[in-house]
């Protein structure tokens, strides 16, 4: 349950963890960042999840998403896990294509795969590294597992609005808010959730409705709900018609009454990080004040 | 003189240009990043050049820099050349170690070479990159060449110290302020910078005086001279004793008297963009002062 640390960087007005753990759900070592902003608030600090996209390591949003200020600004940590365990030992008829970005390493998609050991992302992510952040040092001053809200960029933010759904149905702890970056709304119906989907589950894209966004949403359970999510997607983003699915997820919220969720499709926008960090800002005012930071 | 835009990207409230053109002083084709903010400003928009350091394409401060915020908060546009010529044909002669970092591609030392005719970098910058952006499209909006300040990390903070103090003896085209981030501020006194001088003139280090920003600021000409310099440096940079020398720098500014000259030693910071990024507001109001912006 301890954390290894890799290097401390002075970041704004706080300090940046590398941070390296043993995972009991992923059976392997996992690494992740963590940002400390300098705030000395009344009791513990709140945490903002980032979950990052396909491809990613928990380096590309630290170094270009520019939470850091926000998280000085407003009194919040961010924990930026990785995207899937590494240096995967497959079994031998698993034919991985190790050249596909959108399979295997770096795209764990936050499914407890029930082919491969090692992708538990959804224990993972959920349950072992808050519980285990909460255990750690860290721990006495920053809250992991109760004022905690979660925010994704494409394939994580698919996984922040899953796991914010089964917050909200209390099959996991809960988050507070919710907000997502073009995120992959609705996987059963994209090439890259099919293909993941068909990949990890036994059952294939059967076993992943219990992870689509826009499928959660839909169902009875959140019928006339007031829920806290916010959604920004490019209408410039080159995955906005073949893989995000933005209007369904639109669609379900609407078709099913649901109040609190604001999707904005932005003018322009592509799926980079320049447009992630544009509308970093917002979505840190949007968690900050549903933590009741401002 | 002409431009190819390679890419339009929707970055803040601007555009980012990723561009190529061909250049005469390096006799070959350069890469050049270029954000336009979404100021009306009255007449021209201003702008700041920034000189990237060691290793660096104009990628590096472009994602990792965050100056797009400040350029739309204030109105000044930002011009991220590239460090070097690139795909060079080296002579036989030259027995150029292509895995040295700090010699060669990426590693242009914004000198102009008596040895090598594609590392022309001074020439590039100072002259024909600015003229060549103002004869432009974009030079109808944007003025590249009288309203125009210089900011650099590291072998460009050398870079940007230089070309302002020789704009202020009138030997190119003035800038109105020059900011820097850990500047090599002495480099005839330090490894990257003797090794860079001996590599690129025929007489070495002693030809390499001349951009020594440290030898340049304690000459006759800059006694008693009011200047707009700002300067920050980590000491926890782990180039801080052995490269950057801003001790010297410091002590040449005292002992001749010079007024304007800020440098701020930071606490715990170390070289990298979460350094740079985290001063770049305090850097951009400096200039945009200096620009009349506020």
């Amino acid at each position: 349950m301890s954390f290894n640390i890799i290097k401390e960087i002075s970041v704004c007005k706080g300090k940046l963890y590398k941070l390296t753990h043993e995972s009991t759900a992923v059976k392997g070592t996992m690494s992740l960042n963590l940002y400390v902003p300098s705030t000395a608030s009344k009791g513990k600090i709140p945490t903002i999840y980032y979950l990052s996209g396909l491809t990613c390591t928990p380096d590309n949003c630290t170094e270009k998403g520019f939470i850091q200020f926000q998280a000085d600004k407003f009194g919040f940590a961010v924990v930026y896990p990785d995207t899937s365990p590494r240096n995967v030992t497959w079994p031998e008829k698993a034919n991985v294509d190790t050249n596909n970005w959108a399979l295997g390493e770096g795209a764990g998609f936050y499914l407890n795969s029930d082919k491969f050991e090692n992708f538990k992302m959804f224990d993972y992510i959920c349950k072992e590294l808050p519980e285990s952040l909460s255990e750690s040092e860290f721990g006495k001053t920053i809250d992991f597992t109760e004022r905690k809200s979660v925010m994704g960029h494409s394939m994580g933010g698919m996984g922040a609005l899953a796991f914010y759904l089964k917050g909200i149905t209390n099959e996991i702890s809960p988050y507070v808010s919710c907000s997502a970056f073009a995120p992959v709304a609705n996987p059963t119906d994209c090439p890259w959730g099919v293909d993941a989907f068909n990949f990890y589950f036994k059952d294939g894209v059967k076993a992943g409705e219990s992870l689509d966004p826009t499928l959660i949403i839909k169902s009875d359970a959140f019928k006339g709900k007031k829920l806290d999510i916010l959604v920004t997607t490019g209408n410039s983003d080159p995955f906005f018609k073949s893989q995000l699915r933005t209007e369904k997820f639109i669609r379900a919220v609407e078709d099913n009454n649901i109040e609190g969720v604001s999707v904005n499709i932005e003018d322009g926008f592509d799926h980079s990080y320049f447009f992630v960090s544009t509308f970093v800002p917002q979505h840190c005012a949007f968690h900050a004040q549903k933590l009741g930071l401002i």
